[in-house]
């Protein structure tokens, strides 16, 4: 039997509400590659951010739809609440995930945001400010009874130099652009900042990189390199144990992944692992 | 002879300034998917942008090479003022190309950004605020003694409903998703506003698409795309009589592209057209 | 102590054997996005694919790097084999890893193939053979003292009709472009062929897509997505369902997605669950 | 007044034919980004390869719309003749645009692939036969009364190494992957095979790349970079003069462009230009 519900003037058929025809529980429905803005404000600092955003929850296997339009209104009335400026990213993905379990049920809700993040850095000789931008993905997770979980992927670019082909060919080496991922995964009170995660990854390349280099920058990035020749197995492990070092006094899940873009290859070299600290 | 300037404390070759092994002159010669941040502020909006950066200047037949960081310092320059927040994307880029006159020499230069342009949109019939997101895609150039060209292009989602089904098949058709561009080439005071290219967009599909819709609100957009089946070659040409109609007091060299994602086949159709107006 | 072997003429420094500064064993080393060539004969009928490949085994706590050029190696013999033409890419990839551990130490390796593949379909009506291509992902791993496991994804092109729209809007609906995924997960016996794979997902949308449809093959096409209004939940249900049914004989896991391009927003919406068959 | 054409059974209204709303003329009507499967047979060497098509023709002011399906019914005809195997995709390209002609009236038809090309190579020291694979875009162009006009582009990677930096530098330098791209435009006599445009690219980087490099190769194609360091500048001028030299015979109007991924940098940098042959 269709359930019927009052629309504007008229009853109206709720078909999610009927029977599926196939009785299977989705662990995921709802909305993807949807693009809106964002606002955040902490200490003096904004970040206007536009993200691509996946919100979905779980369908029981008696129902057959989830009413779409009310994943959209719970983030429209999040984000248009400008006279409650949030102070982070995963602050807005709470409040929207809040402002979802009063319109629609649900076991499991996660919201995604994937964007660009950008951040001033400083010329390593010259002293000069430079504007940079890396990728960041954070996931909200909420599963009844459970606290809010925070799945926050950083990626940046940095570089990694051979050390074999250092060592076997006379001091001459190949050295390439790198891509740097580090992962956490924690409640609120545990996950780090962007800033700190970006620390981590750039302090685990053969160098940072910098969008501005003077000819004293580009030498000393240079020298830097030639000293610090790293593969990318090296750098993984090093942000790997950077990470750990830093959050030790955090319960935190984290992956890396060190991405280099070889210079003497069409193909990428990859290396992934995983760390865990319990706080103490 | 190399050329020799000083840096910190020491003699530099400036490699860049020899004579290059193939006297060929380069057309485009700069930087590339370099990602910054930039605001601009008009009649109390503000808009924060993270783009896409290319950068270009040509290079003469006898010369070796560009001074890279100089190109980036013409940006950093720009969009390190804070205190004079610039009107428009455009503006911005005519001072990145004035600031960049004075540090290198070219014939001609020219400066891309790629961005993701948020907008503001009501629902059709609950009256609801709706975030959108559009695509925009702003090129500056400067030739020397010709005024600064702007050519834009801006991307709007909507849809089409196929004409020759609903005719042959009794009321029955296929519809889909689309995406319109709108391209205008002009001058400074010619180029409209990326608010009115989108309306020009929007106002030539079947219908225009939001974000949030209200069951009563579906029913709008449904009966609206029913009632004004459109072949993309229509939506292509509605664009270009639009935009002719919209900006006939203006001299502009204008191009639309409508693409649809056809619901019937794995594959889209496209239409481009091009519409030129001289102001009269 | 650097470990020494001979290369060409000369001692060189396996960098790759030392001890790393941290000692943090890694899940994945390898290379990533390397596109290769590969044929497969199977009946009388060949597939020649290009693929991109990621080629990644396990790297011990005590051991800084992996020899990524023994990687291709074993690539490279399986594929320039041409007197053996094998039957699947899954034979392929059986066979490099079987190379592989001939060649380099693992507890655990994988390599995945990400490419298009093309088949032929018939056109519902005028029952023209149409060219096809649809996406598929093969991963195979082995882990020491264990089966081959192949973790096969296939995506394909159909489309979705808004069932909640029609039954509310006099038969009037919105319908777009949707991509069905159908994972399976097995052993080399159990894992079924792309072709079914293909069939089952084709046969959960609201109707298949073609390349050709000629104006009696259009209108049938439309009727039936009429005909059979589907949520992209519905089109979930019924890939993993035809799946159980089709699969019932084999002990697989699967996992199907269902997207939806939809033709009234800018965003998609998406659907994901799971089912497990055990062969009896 | 709609023209009537006969179906299967019924008249059909052929709104194609009819008057647009607005008239004006569309320089480009048809499919995009419709994959298909192609076989080439040259001197005993098959290709078969998935392209990506772009298939469009003009459309005059006074017809409102392209009968799609003939467009694809042109390829379907040619690709399914399997006894007539093309000896290259340009001809494959110009049987599709006599066969289109023989369905569908144009004054201008244009059919674009996209495609992965593979080749093999050889190891520099080792002498081990490599596969590469390289990006072609081959669009074939059909104006009426004027021949077949091809315009080819192939995009290969290699690498640079900064001169300006290892001038400055001590020897030590920053080098990173490159991306090299030729593109020739011409009639079907003079254009030039993708192997020989291959070949004029790669000699023009720092050094070639492979897939496999045993050390020895490694060690010297390392030593190639430091011998042979290269602006952007210099590989898209060495691109040019190449292929000038290499195509003094023939009569082209070619483009190129060299990116490179830059390692101490986010963002990569560009150089591109043109060039003439006159065939005397």
């Amino acid at each position: 039997m269709n359930k019927l519900s009052v629309g504007q003037d008229t009853l109206v058929i709720d078909t999610q509400d009927e029977q599926p025809k196939h009785r299977i529980q989705l662990k995921k429905v709802g909305v993807k590659n949807l693009k809106t803005f964002l606002m955040t404000k902490k200490g003096g600092l904004r970040h206007h951010i536009i993200a691509k955003v996946e919100l979905t929850i779980d369908l029981p296997a008696d129902t057959k739809g989830v009413h779409m339009s009310r994943l959209i209104e719970s983030m429209a009335e999040v984000i248009s609440d400008e006279f409650s400026l949030h102070k982070s990213i995963e602050e807005i993905q709470i409040h929207i995930l809040d402002s979802l379990r009063r319109r629609h049920f649900f076991n499991r809700a996660e919201i995604k945001f994937d964007f660009d993040f950008g951040y001033t850095s400083k010329t390593p000789v010259s002293g000069k400010r430079t504007w940079e931008v890396c990728d960041v993905t954070s996931v909200t997770v909420k599963e009844n009874g459970k606290p809010f979980i925070h799945d926050i992927s950083v990626r940046v670019t940095g570089n990694t130099v051979c050390p074999h082909s250092m060592v076997n060919n006379g001091g001459m080496t190949h050295m390439q652009r790198a891509i740097g991922t580090l992962r956490v995964i924690g409640t609120t009170d545990q996950v780090p900042s962007y800033g700190s995660m970006i620390e981590v990854i750039e302090n685990s390349f053969s160098s940072r990189t910098y969008s501005l280099l003077k000819l004293e920058d580009e030498m000393h990035v240079t020298k830097q390199m030639y000293d610090n020749p790293l593969f990318v197995e090296d750098v993984c492990r090093g942000i790997l144990q950077n990470a750990s070092d830093t959050y030790k006094d955090r319960i935190l899940d984290m992956f890396a992944e060190a991405r280099s873009l070889e210079s003497i290859h069409k193909h990428d070299v990859i290396a992934e692992g995983r760390i865990v600290t319990n706080g103490q």
